[in-house]
């Protein structure tokens, strides 16, 4: 931790700190300069304390010198981490597409997805049970039945299904009927439910949050870590921008930047992350070309007709063009798409 | 809503778009503008459903014309909600404050808070059990045990308490304890928690998400409204923005704005607005002059040594100063601070 | 300057990093940390230079301790800058208005705006002779017209005016009639406008850019000061957020951080700052409340007909309850509205 | 423009709205819903004038159907515009490299970025001769000898050159010396700028403000070619959110978005977009893969010692890399890297 003191800070001020900072189990360094003086401290006490240190007389400003993320870090895990899910590989060279309508609606309707998923290659088949929906007047998901539609729907295909769990309550459920657990971006830093997923053993799906800088999506991936789920696939969906073009701003610059920071995989959405079926082939071809470890797509048989995310699913053609246009940027990523 | 058709679409697209309108029971009204068409479509059958059709062939945007909350609308009700807490009103002519610490640390701490929050004249006491820390390594909340000495210091000061519900595991424990139940920023849209609470008999103090819009905020009250819980207080708490000079930026436009919309009251919380000791003061007093009913403000009696939220909470003397700078701005806003 | 090594830095690049600060001029202090390097840097050389050191090996980030502005330092200077303008004073103990239509569009227009402007009470006449208009299409100003006509208006109240200054090539003209020159939040990055800026003898507004931080806006300030013109006056205007229910997102904080940071005025204008007319009246008492030194308020005589944003200016009705209802603001803030 | 009326508004108001819709030479379509009343409005009258009805009674917003821009608009011009650089175009097939240093500093330091690009077969040579510095402090060009020295490298590499207009004083210079007039993000909106660029003969090269819209930067390019220059590019170079890993969010959305909407050339800088050394490469590869026709890149001899963003530029072995590393994906991306 760095303490900046204010431009003619005392030195009884300064004392003062490196007391306090030596109460705190850390040792101090003293750096004066020109116009402030810098504090150091060295120490693996608890930082939050130091950081309260900010109030007292003559501090203008605290800041951290490490990361306060340690299982999700590169720096403690070289090797990326590769999520084996039913023998498909999520990470590593491998690039993959979860694909699906955003809710399960009806038989016809999830099976249809399924084959259509299926048939062009995909490799995940995602669909939502439980529906966060902004009104509680629009369409909630057809909970267990919706669960058990899709576990019909692998069944029929083979192909491992992803949905999202939106309380504690229905882990259990979920828990059974999913091979991956999604955690929706509204729910990134609902601390609660992350533990409660850090106690699972199926693969968890973490979305970044709207307005969630990278780092707090690692302090959520630790929170699932920390609890003992080391399998965390990290998802970047869009951001809250001041630009009203796309329903949301898809940030691939977070592909490249987390992949430093960290050894999990990651995946992006640019169905959620544009909002515009338009944008979604040009953007997951893009998401590639960034490093991503796989795609998410909205699909559904009939777009103009689905309960939720109609505007932007992408209909069985549309799909199939997908999966075609974007094979090649895989390729020349040096990853591998499996078949 | 309102279908805008491209330029150049062709008569049977516009076709084909009024005879969809139609099937989902809606009436159509054509206006054929100097470049485009326009479609308006009249009715009330499910609007998600005509949102879809932008990914129909010609449309190139849909939107709505009618808000889509109900129940939270000053519309629907033109009279201020006003919620009673044990004969304490928030809402109407009255602006209230909420104090206390961020976290209840130990029985001296809580109940040392208590007492100053009470001596300079607040009116509810605030302290969280569960904390939705960022950070699975900080401190967590006393759980239960922080339920149970916030009640014993309402025992001694008469003091009404609020305190976060992080997870419907928690409700029954929390609703026993609480006066009223806070959700914070990080679960605005945590849905499944909202419906649980409009359960609740307790009123419930809905925080604004960090990057929530307005609408957004009264969709997570209608949700908590629709379960037949009537007693929702919104709060501004910050939205997130480019400027880092603060920690978050206090959003006071909302408080006007909301006034329009809706009829709930509507409380400001500079601490977390703005993470910063220094603008407490200035910024309650704006928020006050905004029109608001109230501030949440943080105080701890030794912030310095705070387990949490230490950097932005005034010490005792610094909020017994905030207790009388902010009363004359009561006044001048034709308010009454209830004594 | 502070540069903090990567996790696991060598020794060597440590040694070849303190070597590189000191041919850069600047003492380094070595602390090491249980997991990092970092490296203090005192001395007064070049900063910029110091933060190249970024694209060192070994080298993680670099970042400063010290103000990048000088002139516009509360620091530098601790009392209130006072601009005084044929005898009215901005800063200091007293809150000015400066109001009057987005554009100058007609003699009549302005005359009567002038007369409204100067009958309410209110100080300084504003409008535009030259516009910065997003599309080329709209009306661009009278440019000399409309400062003439301003300067007549001004005959006939007595109010000073205050017009925006685009162009290089119109300083001349606009120095000879204006009372205090605008700069626009467009133009706040306008560097080389700035520094001529710099070198008229007339008080300079200074509006905060849309994206603009204040520290930004600060050195923007300092541009101007720096070529020897001391009479900046710094305005609040709204910033873009992903929010949609306001044009821009008038930020309040800004207020009394700026007030910490510098001894120049700062006014805010709740007209542009939201772009609703409804939330000029709110944001105004909130700006007085949040220590603002005046109010730039869009009025015109009748707005549906306006050239320009008539959607954000007053009416001369809503005007004069404006006056009426900001002043009790002005009087509990301490400070004195000049008659 | 539609004009959505309030819930409740009367008919009296209803009319009135009708007849002043009349008054401005438009024709009014009124559409009578459940809860409000919409009036469209056909004509091609001065559409800022409807817009100000918002201001009038019963009115509850008001908004456009068409696109303000038109000679920048797809739909006025199918086909790509090729702009053409003594024989490289831009635009079309081809997807080709700006790279060089931020600014020119001395002879020896740009003939040798010169030759580097040559070398690594990039197209063409950029370098600041007027460099936009936060700080009045920084290095801030050297002016007419720099825009000398540029020439002298592309007479020595044949290189075309891009170089920075800052100001409508220097443009008879820059214009002399320049193959393209760059407009920097903080000068997007300097109207008065864009103006004189529009009389130039030379290519503009227009890059996005850090917090513009995609149809504010249509907007510009609409200033420009609305005085008769049509050979604008248009750049990418990065955001302003709250995200704090990258010093700019690029936005690569604006790739895809742009070209639906525009006909223009679409470039993107990941050096700007980013300010980082280590995504450079990454974003280079997704923007091309997003379909930008090109990539501005920043390189340095010798970054460590840059007068400016030397921590985003390359050094030349870096480059060198990016060169090899972007090049299958202009292949896969189907485009050709001019040789």
């Amino acid at each position: 931790m760095i303490i900046v003191m204010k431009k003619g800070a005392s030195a009884s001020e300064i004392q003062d700190i490196t007391r306090k900072v030596g109460d705190l189990g850390f040792k101090d360094h003293v750096i004066s300069g020109e116009t402030k003086t810098v504090i150091g401290c060295v120490g693996s006490g608890d930082k939050a304390r130091i950081k309260a240190l900010v109030t007292a007389a003559g501090v203008e400003s605290v800041f951290p010198v490490s990361k306060p993320y340690k299982l999700a870090a590169r720096s403690s895990k070289q090797e990326d981490t590769v999520v084996d899910v039913n023998g498909v590989q999520i990470g590593g060279g491998a690039c993959v597409v979860f694909a699906g309508p955003c809710s399960v609606e009806t038989e016809d309707q999830i099976n249809e997805s399924a084959r259509i998923v299926k048939n062009c290659g995909a490799h995940f088949l995602r669909g939502g049970a439980y529906k966060p929906r902004t009104s509680p007047y629009s369409f909630q998901g057809l909970e267990e039945e919706g669960l058990s539609l899709l576990a019909a729907a692998r069944e029929k295909t083979g192909l491992p299904i992803i949905t999202e769990l939106l309380s504690p309550r229905h882990l259990p459920l979920v828990d059974q009927y999913a091979d991956i657990i999604q955690i929706g971006a509204r729910n990134m830093q609902n601390f609660s439910l992350l533990k409660e997923c850090g106690k699972s053993n199926k693969p968890i799906f973490l979305k970044r949050g709207l307005s969630s800088t990278i780092e707090e999506l690692l302090m959520s991936a630790e929170y699932i870590m920390s609890e003992g789920n080391y399998n965390v696939i990290l998802c970047e969906r869009g951001i809250r921008t001041f630009e009203t073009a796309y329903r949301n701003t898809l940030d691939l610059n977070a592909v490249p930047a987390l992949k430093q920071l960290t050894h999990l995989p990651v995946v992006v959405d640019p169905s959620h992350g544009t909002g515009r079926i338009d944008l979604v082939i040009p953007m997951a071809k893009a998401a590639i070309a960034a490093g991503a470890d796989g795609i998410m797509c909205e699909m559904h048989p009939n777009p103009e007709v689905a309960f939720s995310d109609g505007p932007q699913s992408l209909n069985p053609d549309h799909f199939k063009q997908f999966m075609a246009e974007i094979q090649p940027f895989v390729k020349t990523s040096g990853k591998v798409f499996p078949s």
